[in-house]
């Protein structure tokens, strides 16, 4: 079936809003922060530690399954959920900023892009139709309509190029979409310039999708830039379809996100960082190859409610992560992804109850005084 | 307290016996195969995982530890147990093997042994006070004596030389031991000398520790090379302590081992083949990453009760291995070392009753086909 996005409520003060998204694998609540599965598994984690940091939903790239290991192969298995063992929702990206930021180099045309594949460099091409046919077959809850994602920044006249042929792309994909179990959202592009982002998001909608991304942005702009990017393209997306914020999740961009209206956040931010060390604690990130955490017997974040702070010491973590021994680096993966999921839960709670301001000057007073320490040091 | 061991049943048809340890954390039963976690980890899982798969005891090493994070580090956090946040037992070497296969030149007196560290080159000095004292701090609970583990060949005389020096090292240790909690096993060497076993044997006897284990296997030798050291050696063991064969963790060897009558085996093997993609099955080891497997969807072995097994596919597990994701070598570490935990509560079960070799005969007829199968593929 469809999805299904039902607004529950408004918050007073922001453009904030809740509400649920019901799909195949069950409904889930939004705004929501969706964890990355780039090969079809979230780096480091097993299905059982998803569902223990309360993760709904999450993300797989249809770039790396479609070189490994072959759409095909995911088929065969009854569809990715049943391939990689999860029962929850899925969504699918496109390919596109795989293609446009992986592989090079890359020859764009109204057809499609051809490119090196990162892994062998075999020459590929990858098409509006074949993305949606990759993703039929992986059988996701939510496919991506296939875009150009241009780096930041670009001309006007590039990016005006790039958003009309992207609509021409969309319209393409809709139409050879076929998978009666996957809903299929559009993405609005138009860089930092607002009439290109007035007129991608009003085209796209006109071609009547079942959610509307945001795409393009966490490119190489300023936050302000970014923040400005959201603006543009929100107001001309309907209330009654969810609105998700592709590739963003820095703890205060997801506030910053809500706050002008955005249900769906993906980033690849948390397990990155855990792999190199690095934890979000209440107090801002820290770095626990640091020294000084060698005989720090403390939780990485007292406040946290994961496997990782209720078991195991920063002193721990910091010895596994030293000695290159992997269950260091899962340890903060499930720590960070618990700690962007807390947020959203606590968002939710907030919105609900028109505190959303509240919470953020709450949350943002801790964090970024921690932030600042972290710089000191 | 130290540890208790008790001889609850001897096979009327082989020296295979079956009992139980009692330990500071709880009495386990013996036979058992015990996971090594090298680095206060057992590479890829966490302890919740071990307790999943029926671990009761595992290993970890000293020479590792010492060199990071050192054991003070250990000790502050309250020993080994709370630092990895382990609650079972937990056993130490004594860090003689490692400094003989991983450190080099090294530069053997009778006061100890100058190496280099495998880390950064760092000239270190490990003597049996030494190997004691960070044991003591680790606080494990059970230690091993400092010993001499000599590679395959050498010359009798040089191990007539090794096994004196390695008793007179086995006094020393004793006489600085100091943990009330912790108990401390010597260790038999003699190569594939039968006098020298004898002798060292006796000799390691007279000094009354609390358990046996039997060194210098699996160092390059053959295997009936192999089985002669353990049954040299065994025959001057008490019966009312337990016996350890060190280093030892090949399916058919856990049975020669048990038939022979020892009690407590370790490997790294189950750990390291799973890093490598391959996988212990009842129909003997296969490479996960051969591409017959890439649409082969059933499980590692559907006789097989771990998660692994339960919840994934061969086909899955590929493609992780493939794609470089941590969680497939993580899965099937789950698998192996389940396998061989399990290998181990069959024998116990079949010793009790009296069906030691049969199970050995039905065990040995699938492995050792499905062995032969795979080389030849």
């Amino acid at each position: 079936m469809k999805i299904k996005y039902t607004l529950l409520h408004k918050d007073t003060n922001t453009k904030a809003r809740y509400g649920t998204l019901t799909t195949n694998y069950g409904t889930f609540e939004t705004p929501i922060f969706m964890p990355v599965g780039t090969q079809a598994t979230v780096k480091t984690l097993d299905t059982d530690e998803l569902k223990a940091i309360g993760s709904a939903v999450i993300l797989a790239n249809t770039y790396h399954l479609w070189l490994r290991p072959g759409e095909d192969i995911v088929f065969k298995a009854g569809g990715l959920h049943k391939f990689m063992n999860y029962q929850g929702p899925i969504l699918t990206d496109c390919g596109g900023f795989q293609v446009f930021s992986l592989a090079s180099p890359k020859d764009i045309s109204e057809e499609g892009v051809v490119f090196k594949s990162h892994i062998n460099g075999e020459r590929l091409f990858l098409t509006p139709e074949k993305s949606i046919e990759i993703q039929n077959k992986l059988d996701s809850d939510i496919a991506m309509s296939f875009d150009e994602c241009p780096p930041y920044p670009v001309t006007y006249e590039y990016m005006k190029k790039s958003v009309e042929r992207t609509i021409r792309w969309a319209k393409r994909g809709k139409i050879v979409f076929n998978n009666p179990n996957q809903s299929l959202f559009g993405i609005v592009q138009g860089g930092e310039f607002e009439n290109l982002r007035e007129w991608s998001a009003k085209e796209t909608v006109n071609l009547d999708f079942d959610g509307y991304a945001i795409g393009g942005t966490s490119v190489g702009e300023d936050k302000p830039t970014m923040y400005k990017m959201i603006e543009y393209a929100i107001k001309y997306l309907p209330e009654d379809k969810p609105r998700y914020l592709m590739g963003v999740g820095e703890p205060t961009d997801l506030f910053e996100g809500v706050e002008r209206g955005i249900d769906m956040f993906d980033c690849v931010l948390p397990t990155r960082l855990a792999r190199h060390g690095h934890a979000f604690t209440k107090y801002g990130k820290i770095n626990l190859k640091n020294a000084k955490y060698k005989d720090d017997f403390n939780a990485v974040d007292k406040s946290c409610d994961c496997k990782c702070c209720a078991n195991y010491t920063r002193a721990y973590i910091r010895h596994l992560l030293v000695a290159n021994e992997t269950l260091g680096q899962r340890l903060l993966s499930i720590h960070n992804l618990r700690f962007l999921i807390k947020i959203m839960e606590d968002i939710r709670i907030a919105i609900k109850n028109d505190k959303f301001l509240d919470f953020k000057k709450e949350f943002y007073k801790s964090y970024k005084q921690g932030e600042d320490d972290e710089k000191r040091i």
